[in-house]
């Protein structure tokens, strides 16, 4: 019997270390996989339509907002983001957990149209460390890195429907939870209904 | 900032592996304890009190009832036992994870006194190795064996309030799975409401 997957929701501030986290995790892993977002930007050069997007017309964005597949969606500098409910299904239904890495807003969504997803929040042991971590990127204004704190702040505020939340102050450590999280959530008593029916 | 432990209920039929599951999980850690039943029943040669139970009168154990002072109690073989609130309660603000070995009707109970104790069912790969393993025990008589399959299958159908079931194929792999529980559950975005407050 095939195992179905777990969609798992990452969300958390800007220079939280989401990715980094999440890749030391699936290191060695061949059970969990990126979801592949719809967009209604064109593709840059060496883009494959259904590697990095799938990349569709405003028009059958639209469609697919009406007829509720996709999971979240969201505008960003103009261009329409959304999750296909169909490539996430499938994906789950291969055995494959599929990682989301998307902001509270979007989260939210996803928790009313699969409530079964697990929600995880990752966040920097303090504003203060993050502060730290954004300027030593060196990549944002002083102003941009002003706006990304008072964001954190108020994700923090917005978050409290997530299932979990990992404080990435040691990475080998924030990536142990995330997939002591994914380890324990395959054994939920409600995913075994089937086993228990056999028995 | 000391972090409170969780109580960890754990079930499931005999001869379904609980305990050495709990031992192989534990080994090497000093965070995890079993409970200290209070008991109505003498103590025999050997055992102290507070070590292996608290030995109580009935009149006491009446009153502990009355007081709800126990998380869950059960008669057996014409003793009383329960598991005193205050003991655990102790115990988890010290950050220790309580380990509690019952059956299904005391779990209901610990749910409905805590919420949010972790309940975890552990069960064989299936009744037929389940009674193999009963058989290869060589200590129950075949009456006994057919009482206890019958029980086990009960109990899968009362156990659907559980939060977690640990299909216990492979002593090592269930171990694991016990102890990602533990470390997602100390994950829970509602217990970090302190570092979210103070962010």
């Amino acid at each position: 019997m095939k195992k179905k997957g777990k969609l798992l929701v990452i969300s958390g501030p800007s220079g939280a270390g989401k990715s980094t986290v999440v890749f030391k995790a699936i290191e060695g892993r061949d059970d969990i996989c990126f979801s592949t977002s719809a967009t209604t930007r064109s593709p840059r050069p060496g883009e494959v339509d259904g590697r990095e997007y799938f990349f569709v017309s405003f028009e059958r964005f639209l469609e697919m907002v009406a007829n509720d597949e996709l999971l979240e969606h969201a505008e960003y500098v103009a261009n329409c983001y959304g999750t296909p409910r169909a490539y996430v299904e499938q994906r789950l239904a291969e055995g494959m957990n599929v990682v989301l890495d998307i902001e509270v807003q979007g989260a939210r969504q996803v928790r009313r149209q699969m409530p079964e997803a697990v929600l995880i929040f990752i966040a920097p042991p303090s504003l203060e460390e993050l502060e730290k971590r954004l300027r030593g990127r060196g990549t944002d204004t002083e102003s941009a890195i002003e706006g990304r704190l008072i964001r954190a702040r108020q994700e923090y505020q917005e978050a409290d429907f997530y299932d979990y939340l990992i404080v990435n102050d040691d990475l080998e450590k924030a990536a142990n939870q995330l997939n002591a999280i994914i380890e324990a959530e395959h054994c939920r008593f409600a995913d075994w209904s089937d086993f228990l029916k056999a028995n």
